[in-house]
């Protein structure tokens, strides 16, 4: 069974004292930018930084006491690691991160900052699952996936659950997809709520797996990657696949200058610092031509390594 | 009579169908390198990007209609040009402006994009005033002075009102202080409200003319500008002078290295694009060590021109 609504809800109801509740933004001069009106779900805003709190929580507090006890385990591009740390900190567990090398330096500052034990490891797949594997083969933990697992589809679909209850009338609603996680659990909450409001992805031109694998009816490997949305690099699992061919419109795939300028625009207008695979979400809506449509945003982080990101905002 | 509480109110009243009611935000991080609890009002996030709007709408809000129609006209580095500029066009009057070389560049792309009419000049407060003679002698505008002015104070004691409303137990409020009109309006609403909670003034040493008034018991003549904190290069007046030395406890004076530490720390921690002059304020609560105290910080504004605070953020 894949996951659905009650299940969202469930999630919204084991998590709802562990995450904060973020806020929805408007901005007019955005909107005027984007040719259609806004309602960001600051997700950049979410402890950790990002929404992936609400599934690594999720799935955490899902656990038995005894599983629990042994620890979790992931390796991650980074803010998922974060996350997954901080959630096992907060039930006083322990966390085991892989991160591969050249990951932000922000993102693994945050993991150490978290408490996790942190694994380095080449930065290929192949790398990261040996490396994975070795861990959780040495201490018994439990390796919670950063998109590939249930509870975390179900953790992520919870802020677009809130979304849709802050803001009525919805025309449609955009997240980034990279795994696909976020984008999945977005979409079920959202038809499960309105099944007329329209689901649409977000992503890189550069990392655009799944608008391949949505055309072609058959998931597709996701080429090397290759754009500077860091969080956006990996690609859709059959799970999140599946769910994505039942729930989502249409993919939008930006290029990796209309992420910059999206970024650049969305700092100086909305003052919201978010990170590259967010500002993916507004290039996204802005060349999508929505005609003024009421658009509501999933603002999926905002980790972003400054100092790295001076190039970006220079233009 | 300097302003006072109910002009404070009645400032409230008069500019609250225009303006913001900005949000109060915590972040448990920005706490722990702080050194204190930290209850940042907004005003980043007020329309036009800075706390300005408050004092031009009550300002423009508080003439009569004759005289509105000639017009109102101010010289200013930026961020009170953008706010007379807007809330000149909201009530559908000219807005005349004296925009000085140096100025950021995203500053005066902002007053232009609210309609002013621009007249450049000298970055010298002589060529300023010579050129805004010049403007109102020709068109008969009434010149809006950006802190010597108590419609304009009294609208910015409005964000420390609302600030003192939404968070119960203040020990402190910090504001920056350039011509101290954010300060006089945030001291005299904070002791209207709450005599015994202290209120500091957050000041670059390079630009420490209310630290060495306030030391002198006299006013003294501000140095030449030479902060990145550029909406705090103006000098005291005599009326917010007068202001400070009732109300204000101390001015602490930060450097140009902690100016840019804190403007990063925020930034990266709170997500919030806050300027180098808003950051005055949170480098002065970790100066000053309070040592776990609630502290209400006035965030004065996020206009940041993104490509020259590349440097900044580098580090």
């Amino acid at each position: 069974m894949p996951v659905s609504l009650p299940d969202i809800r469930a999630a919204a109801t084991r998590i709802a004292p562990h995450v904060h509740h973020t806020p929805v933004m408007t901005c007019a001069s955005l909107d005027a930018w984007l040719g259609a009106r806004a309602f960001m779900k600051c997700e950049h805003l979410q402890r950790t930084g990002s929404f992936k709190y609400r599934g690594a929580t999720n799935a955490v507090r899902a656990l038995g006491d005894e599983e629990a006890a042994r620890g979790v385990a992931a390796h991650s591009s980074g803010n998922h690691a974060a996350a997954l740390a901080c959630a096992a900190r907060v039930r006083g567990i322990p966390a085991y991160v892989v991160v591969p090398d050249g990951a932000p330096a922000v993102k693994r500052a945050a993991v150490a900052r978290y408490g996790a034990r942190i694994t380095t490891c080449e930065n290929t797949l192949a790398a990261r699952e040996a490396a994975l594997a070795g861990v959780v083969a040495a201490t018994g933990a439990v390796e919670i996936h950063p998109y590939d697992d249930d509870r975390v589809v179900a953790g992520a679909g919870t802020a677009a659950l809130e979304l849709c209850e802050a803001v009525p009338g919805l025309d449609a609603v955009v997240a980034p997809v990279g795994g696909g996680g976020l984008l999945s659990g977005t979409s079920v909450a959202v038809h499960g709520l309105h099944p007329e409001v329209r689901v649409i992805g977000a992503e890189p031109a550069r990392a655009d797996d799944a608008a391949r694998s949505l055309a072609a009816g058959v998931l597709q490997p996701p080429g090397p990657p290759a754009t500077v949305a860091d969080g956006l690099r990996t690609g859709l699992s059959e799970r999140t696949f599946a769910i994505l061919r039942e729930h989502v419109e249409r993919i939008v795939t930006v290029t990796e200058d209309e992420i910059a300028e999206a970024m650049r625009t969305v700092w100086e207008r909305t003052k919201q610092v978010i990170e590259p695979s967010a500002a993916v979400a507004f290039a996204a809506v802005r060349r999508a031509g929505l005609g003024g449509a009421r658009v509501g945003i999933v603002v999926s982080g905002g980790n972003v390594d400054l100092g790295a990101a001076a190039s970006l905002l220079a233009g």
